[in-house]
């Protein structure tokens, strides 16, 4: 029940214990398109180029801009938690001026904010994270994709963290690239970046392309300018590989590949709105529980994200010894944070396949047991009572039968 | 039955399987610690850097050459082989001046020509492939290590294709970085790279050091100057993950990693030695086979991995049209191979999983009569019984009492 990740979902492991089959297998380029149509649908985009890429959420993010990125570009980063850092850091070990504007641990920017530092800064990459789990906060974008397009810049969406549990919408918010990962709301196992890239974005790659020495009629001839300066994040390479060429490039990771399809499969089963409200109410249970048992929440919880919250350790509360005691008795395992609120509050995740109403409430009547016993002053209930309420309200307003024996 | 992706050991599909836990969770610690050590006996190394990278095997390619190599430094790559001409692109990229020299496809390299070339480059890094599947040949590596010492130089191995399948030496042969895959010898899923790195590489990487900007007091301190071109790839960041510090980078592909460790589980529980002999055994009848049924095998066959085995494609055959009726008719994959050889020979793997009896047997039996059908002149039983014979011999010498019905 942390920031991720969390427990996946066992028709995913189940998925991922199917035997392998050979990278040109009729039936794995099968899967691979299969793939692309699925996250198509979860990214919601008609993007041609969307695709995985082999390795964790942070693989994506690089691949994407050290792609998109030569020496000396422009780019600009809004920074709100520590994964804006991280865009800011891997931006400038591609050798890209970057320029970030930051906005306090808690909070997000304006549009307007943005618009005027694009203004000033002129990026050929507006680079920034849907949903920072370090604060919790969940940056809106609807608003971006409209100015970065008026600024002729590109606008790229780091959606690890969010994609599947809050809403997101690639082509109508004007996102030219986005990637992912699988252990957050999509309820799977890091190690399976999805990435999709608008046809602006895939035009950038073109001028860009090159084909691996070892693959072509003359492997001595001279490389490229403007070679990308990775070969494994080269995302023409990648799309060559995706695409009907099936130029050779790495060799999929075939386990991840069947768990990141039936992620898509079991998200869109469900119904990628559907998965969105159901993360928001379990989300509001969570926030009204931990509200309920006396504990202060961090940041502007109307920007909240809602597969997180960070809850505020209370005084002369051990934070780690809190943890410790909820994993080794209860195995629940919540997290701590990074930079500023480091040792200052909790995190606890309503994600993915733990974005449900038992795992609510067992958590709530755990860290109550647990807040007591490392004697904070916790009424007796107040938990799990507010969070049924708010799984009530839910049922009056979508007029569910109450289940006997539940809270009325 | 091709070059890798081989089928995974079922073993290794049932602990992928298992729930995640966790990346702070200390039996994911454990793991990660247990996967080192582990790791190091495959290796054959004392080396405590010795990790998995989240990626396919080029991703522990990239991380080594990126990690160890600055703008400008000198790589001397022996090519005798597509994947020769892979280390040296990505060598390239890292901004490096790269020379080769090249073998022709189908030979090794001696190691007096490797001295001569590194005498006259005087590189920081000798950079070569153990076994590169495009050609089959198999690179003694024993005197390149005193080769590389001797002229200050650090030797980097890419065994992907050869680890747990053939010898490799790690600390005796004074290799400085090694990296794998899981997808041949050890029977897993393409997806994680057990990488290994010797003090010498290390003090390299200590060089380079730097703390991620969001886990810094303060993000906006400059960079460290000669700081690593990657951020994924930072294996210095790696290791600071992985060792006792847990300072968080990328977030450890769980499924992936309980793959890896059983992977080396079962090969140890197996016996490093017994594997390689095994490997050498479903080799060397899988290459009398293929002679029995009249194929000529590509290239210098003393020097050939014992893996795979590349065959001529008769003429008047059609290659692909064998392939295809294999896969569809038989369920047996084979591969075709790269550039100089695309189109002229079959590659034939016997690996990890694969490297069994039956395997070898049914991918001959069913070989001949898609030969057949296909116009070839083909004796009847001739791969069979000459893969028999090799079994018997194998057993004669080795006093295993044949079972009931087995040919004499």
């Amino acid at each position: 029940m942390g920031p991720g990740p969390a427990s996946a979902d066992p028709r995913v492991l189940r998925a991922m214990s199917a035997q392998l089959v050979g990278q040109y297998d009729p039936v794995m380029t099968a899967y691979m398109d299969e793939t692309m149509a699925l996250y198509r649908r979860v990214f919601r985009t008609r993007n041609e180029a969307t695709v995985l890429v082999d390795g964790t959420s942070r693989a994506g993010i690089e691949a994407v801009l050290v792609s998109l990125l030569e020496p000396g570009d422009r780019v600009l980063v809004p920074v709100f938690g520590r994964f804006g850092h991280l865009l800011r850091e891997i931006a400038e070990r591609c050798g890209a001026e970057v320029h970030t504007i930051e906005a306090e641990w808690g909070t997000v920017f304006e549009p307007e904010r943005v618009e005027e530092a694009v203004r000033r800064v002129r990026p050929k990459l507006l680079a920034v994270v849907q949903g920072d789990t370090s604060t919790t906060m969940n940056q809106p974008l609807a608003d971006l994709g409209r100015i970065a397009r008026e600024h002729d810049a590109l606008l790229y969406a780091d959606v690890t963290a969010t994609l599947g549990g809050n809403e997101f919408a690639m082509d109508d918010w004007g996102v030219d690239a986005a990637t992912a990962g699988l252990q957050k709301c999509l309820g799977g196992p890091s190690g399976s970046s999805p990435t999709s890239l608008s046809p602006r974005a895939v035009a950038v790659l073109d001028s860009r392309r090159s084909v691996e020495a070892g693959l072509r009629a003359d492997p001595d001839a001279p490389a490229p300018r403007r070679r990308i300066a990775s070969n494994y994040f080269d995302l023409g390479m990648v799309l060559d590989y995706w695409g009907p060429q099936r130029l050779n490039h790495h060799t999929e990771a075939t386990t991840m590949l069947y768990g990141a399809r039936e992620c898509a499969r079991i998200l869109l089963a469900e119904g990628l709105e559907v998965a969105v409200a159901r993360h928001r109410l379990h989300g509001e249970a969570m926030l009204a529980g931990v509200q309920g048992l006396g504990l202060a929440v961090f940041g502007d919880v109307a920007h909240k994200m809602a597969n997180v919250v960070a809850v505020e350790i209370p005084d002369g509360v051990d934070g780690e010894g809190v943890r410790r005691a909820l994993l080794a008795d209860y195995g629940i395992e919540i997290g701590t944070s990074f930079g500023p609120l480091a040792g200052r509050v909790w995190r606890i995740g309503t994600m993915g396949h733990n974005a449900r109403k038992d795992a609510v409430l067992l958590t709530l009547a755990a860290l109550e047991q647990v807040l007591r016993a490392a004697g904070a002053r916790v009424g007796a209930g107040g938990g799990t009572v507010a969070a049924q309420e708010v799984y009530a309200a839910h049922d009056a307003r979508h007029d569910v039968a109450a289940p006997a024996g539940a809270v009325a």
